[in-house]
């Protein structure tokens, strides 16, 4: 990322992390809303919302109408987040470098701050988003939010991929937990950010393919992390993928041939918004940062 | 509950329970739906969909407006069970006479198919809400939910009562509580009918000061059950208060004065109905059959 679009990526970034502080408020029971608080404020690259925002900017010159809703798909993830890192889930003491929300609140709270985000996120969109927003375009949102938050999207994902651990699966399987896991978030941030810009049909299509690529992308490199990071750079605990015996991109396909099917991934999603004129350093950038992360 | 009312009562409940079983289908993962499906599918009274759509109906003339929002409550209702039943909350194995979702789907999938549930509810509300709903009445029906579900309400009265096991609590905390865990939903009931219909801003407070009345009275009988009924008459383990040195409205009042306040919060609920010229059977039945429950 060049530092003009570094400087544009942490205007947004820091948009975000504000505005999730100012509508996550504490009040009385101050440890809900604080467990809450903890996730969702615990740093991250933000790069959801920061799509969502570029997303809309670029398809309609806007993205004020959009920063509602891009702080409610970070909620989401954060929640998805708590969740997962649960003892009956993936037991997890590390994230982003710090405990664990059920190891600071205790296993009842994470589980509850996680349920009030599902139902805080929608809120936010109902309660913050200018009215200049067309009744039905926020309800269009509201419906991708929700159907990309259950157990048609994010949540069967997460269950298929419980079920996979220590089993042999194949492709398909594993191109379902991710599409439906990683996928269906990233394609959500760029629809969101489509829909509040009022774009037609082809570029909501269009950034709905760019999400796809590289959210498989960011899912690859996510299981390349897994095996060459240390806990340090990624926040979280490295080697759980092998030590679990689960089936990951590089356990499938090797190394070599999980990173170039990255690159080409991110290639590939720059040449769809070329492809039809939709033109945004930033999410160039992104698809370039996914090919370069280090966490 | 005399033989006319209790066939329309029959009427609606068995419209509900056709349409939950409708609305929820399986697909793959399949776990996922059916654990969602046991327990939305478990029985129970129903009352609050039935709530809502009498709401609806006496304040309007129809109630099929609001059939997929009542649907929802019962979903988002079921939810809060299957987290509540979880082994690090309350940690209960029967529920309806049946075992809880943890016990049958394991416990990831149990907080999964909650999870699910609470993305599930507002899809449901917003995909099979009839289009002759106006999208403005849609925003607002959905932001009630949201809000009755979450940290402002359902969930503080979780979080409250989990952090109170075993205290001396007051009379403030204990009425926090009931308010939020049972009463918002009961509210949320009402409302939800009313504003489906239409209602003018008098009939809408009265349905919920009603609401407020008869939530009050159905958890002082919950109460009052726990000390008095059978594993088999309740559904669920009896005698859990005690046992976890809970204060109650019966610990706090004694039976016998928790007994009274049950009678005359139904009666106080029928006289509000009354009061507004609100002329349903059904409701007045409801506030009754609390005061006579035994599950």
């Amino acid at each position: 990322m060049n530092q003009e679009t570094k400087k544009i990526f942490e205007k947004y970034k820091n948009l975000v992390e504000q505005k999730l502080d100012e509508y996550i408020p504490v009040k009385y029971p101050e440890k809900i809303w604080e467990s809450m608080r903890y996730s969702v404020l615990a740093g991250g690259k933000r790069l959801r919302p920061v799509m969502t925002l570029e997303t809309c900017r670029v398809l309609c010159g806007s993205y004020e109408q959009a920063v509602p809703a891009a702080c409610a798909i970070e909620m989401l993830h954060s929640q998805s987040l708590i969740h997962d890192d649960l003892p009956c889930m993936d037991n997890d003491d590390y994230r982003r470098g710090k405990l664990t929300n059920h190891k600071v609140f205790g296993e009842s709270t994470a589980v509850l701050a996680g349920d009030a985000l599902l139902s805080f996120a929608p809120q936010v969109i109902l309660q913050q988003t200018p009215s200049t927003v067309p009744s039905e375009v926020l309800l269009k949102v509201l419906e991708e939010f929700v159907v990309a938050a259950g157990a048609e999207k994010l949540i069967s994902g997460q269950v298929v991929d419980i079920d996979s651990e220590g089993k042999q699966i194949s492709e398909d399987t594993l191109n379902f937990i991710h599409e439906n896991k990683t996928g269906a978030l990233f394609k959500l941030s760029m629809r969101t950010g489509a829909l509040l810009a009022g774009a037609e049909n082809e570029k909501l299509q269009a950034v709905t393919d760019y999400a796809q690529k590289i959210g498989l992308a960011f899912q690859i490199m996510d299981d390349i992390l897994d095996v060459t990071s240390t806990l340090e750079e990624l926040g979280k605990t490295p080697g759980k993928d092998a030590q679990e015996n689960k089936v990951t991109y590089v356990s499938f396909y090797g190394m070599e041939a999980s990173k170039k099917r990255v690159s080409s991934l991110c290639q590939e999603a720059c040449d769809i918004l070329e492809k039809h004129g939709i033109k945004s350093d930033i999410l160039k950038a992104i698809a370039q940062s996914i090919n370069e992360r280090v966490n």
